[in-house]
């Protein structure tokens, strides 16, 4: 008889498409799994089955013992929480657990866009939680799924390399090595500044969306998003937008990968500018267009990404025009003041701080 | 024998598609006319033909008396000099002909865009001009028009009513009159802020270039460019561009009318938004989108157009965000940057005024 492995207890916080594959999953590993999610309508057939069934890349049936609409019930006794929604949701999840969490307990924010983290501790805080609990945020979601059935959940991949960091960054590697009790795809991301700043998806998405607005409503998204959607001209936009990400990242002290550097990293396509790093990355062909403009590549990037990038630009006296031209008529276009409701460096507890302030707070949990 | 109609003479400044259609077409009614080119290469073919052959909407050889790229000998003894070239030209053509001018000539801009008649007369001052001349804008330029050879221009429609306001707006009756005698189209047009300000190509055009950017250069233009480049999130970009230009003609005391109200009095297309109004003009329908996006409607449009609107906006306090951000994309999309090169207060001669006195420059001719 073998030792049993002793896995850390999850609770997944979300039951979309993201966490229903990552609580199916963990199950089907073996690892003791509840869930928790806002509305009682996604979480009941869950709880009446008994669990998810996985099809696609996993095959297999993962038992969830706990399904349900109260957070305190959900997160009782779980090691990890997995936050798995739509950066927005961020601020509500922070105020629901707030009250119930525990000592010890680790928070991952799947992803955490830029300043999750940021963001979710200083709600904590606001909340008055006492808990010692550590927040940390991935550079993205691990799985690309989608639910179409209740209760049912297809898995197209599971990424390989997800870089993790955790508020304080001296808390990373404590964090990592959890998360890789089950996770061997998580690998240390030094640190929240990072992980926020690595953000690629704040490049590509918004932009693209607007610049391709009429298109997308035209046709319903019957296009290439990114092999016709990036053309020489957004892709002066997007380098141009992707130059501000960098100097940001920079008066932080951090050097961020060029969305070309990412595209050589996690594609292999390489080319001497950003466009042709685009055209020769066969990785892009084949994928369609978002049907409507109100859309995730919306609503979640640019109030999430492109909000704190900016509100950090103007804290820190970097110029970010190409993310507030984008802001603005991202705004315009879905009739949606986003930086009003965006993560700004008020919101993400940063606000009045110097760059090296935010680094302390980042790598240490404290400004001086 | 009945008395002969006497004609004022015109000079034609610019051998482009407009200019050769109204030069051919002025010719062709028997008015005298005179023709200035800044490269010898378009004005040679009709010197050594003798004239512009028109064909399509307008058919026949009109000889064109003298045709030379020597602004003094094409200006010389001409009542009304027509500049037929984009906006960006309008500064050439004012040092151009400034050391030429004599007293009682009329200069018309078709059309000025926004601020081109300031903006020549500005540059005339600059250039120490003393002749009592006198300068007007057009509305828009009267044909539709596209020369494919030397000296031969194809005309595919004449506009019916062109208004055109004199600066000072005093003169522009009797600018208007002369207009007349050969041109029943011209109507007259208050004064030069509303002309300018009535711009409503600067509504459409960059915004639509660039919303559907990628889709331009993807596909060559292979689309429609209001049927389908104008969706529900584009028309709402276009109605907060057009809100800024009414609200900056109001700072100026202008009842601008509204992209709406102009598509309804110049298309009987009426709706009750802008999108409403736009789908039911029946004469967007068939109009194809530019081919590339470094094309007249942002590098025309943009500079001399939008510039202008947010820069007199920047002076009188009205906010133009949608301008500015249009401004912004348009100079990262073709790679220059449009402000620097634009219409600005400055080049208007409008610098430190308030509206009052802008209004008194205007109306008048000086600014109290």
């Amino acid at each position: 008889m073998t030792e049993q492995k002793r896995y850390p207890s999850f609770c997944i916080l979300g039951a979309g498409h993201g966490g229903m594959a990552m609580a199916g999953h963990l199950a089907l590993m073996g690892v003791p799994v509840s869930m928790y999610n806002r509305s009682e309508a996604r979480i009941e057939p869950i709880r009446l089955t008994g669990g998810i069934e996985l099809f696609g890349a996993l095959e297999g049936f993962g038992r969830i013992e706990v399904a349900t609409a109260d957070p305190a019930e959900a997160i009782a006794g779980a090691e990890v929480l997995m936050v798995v929604v739509p950066a927005n949701g961020h601020r509500f999840m922070a105020e629901k657990v707030a009250p119930h969490l525990a000592d010890g307990q680790i928070i991952v924010l799947n992803p955490g866009r830029t300043g999750g983290a940021f963001e979710f501790v200083h709600v904590l805080e606001e909340c008055g939680c006492k808990a010692a609990v550590t927040v940390a945020e991935a550079q993205t979601l691990i799985y690309a799924a989608r639910s179409i059935n209740p209760a049912q959940v297809k898995v197209f991949g599971i990424k390989n390399t997800i870089p993790v960091a955790a508020l304080p960054g001296q808390a990373t590697v404590d964090v990592v090595k959890t998360l890789r009790m089950v996770y061997p795809q998580f690998v240390p991301g030094d640190n929240v500044l990072k992980t926020s700043l690595d953000n690629i998806g704040a490049i590509f998405h918004p932009a693209l969306m607007a610049l391709n607005a009429a298109r997308i409503e035209s046709t319903r998204g019957e296009f290439q998003f990114y092999m016709e959607g990036i053309t020489p001209s957004v892709a002066r936009v997007l380098e141009a937008l992707d130059a501000e990400r960098v100097a940001v990242a920079a008066a932080l002290g951090i050097r961020a990968m060029t969305a070309r550097e990412w595209l050589y990293v996690a594609y292999d396509a390489a080319g001497k500018t950003l466009y042709d790093a685009i055209r020769n990355n066969p990785g892009y062909e084949g994928i369609g267009a978002p049907a409507i403009v109100d859309h995730r590549y919306i609503w979640e990037d640019v109030p999430m990404s492109l909000v704190p990038l900016a509100s950090l630009g103007d804290l820190l006296g970097v110029e970010t025009r190409t993310a507030k031209a984008l802001i603005y008529l991202a705004s315009l276009i879905n009739a949606t003041d986003y930086w009003a409701n965006g993560r700004t460096v008020e919101s993400m507890g940063l606000g009045g701080l110097t760059a090296n302030q935010i680094r302390h707070l980042a790598l240490e949990g404290k400004i001086a």
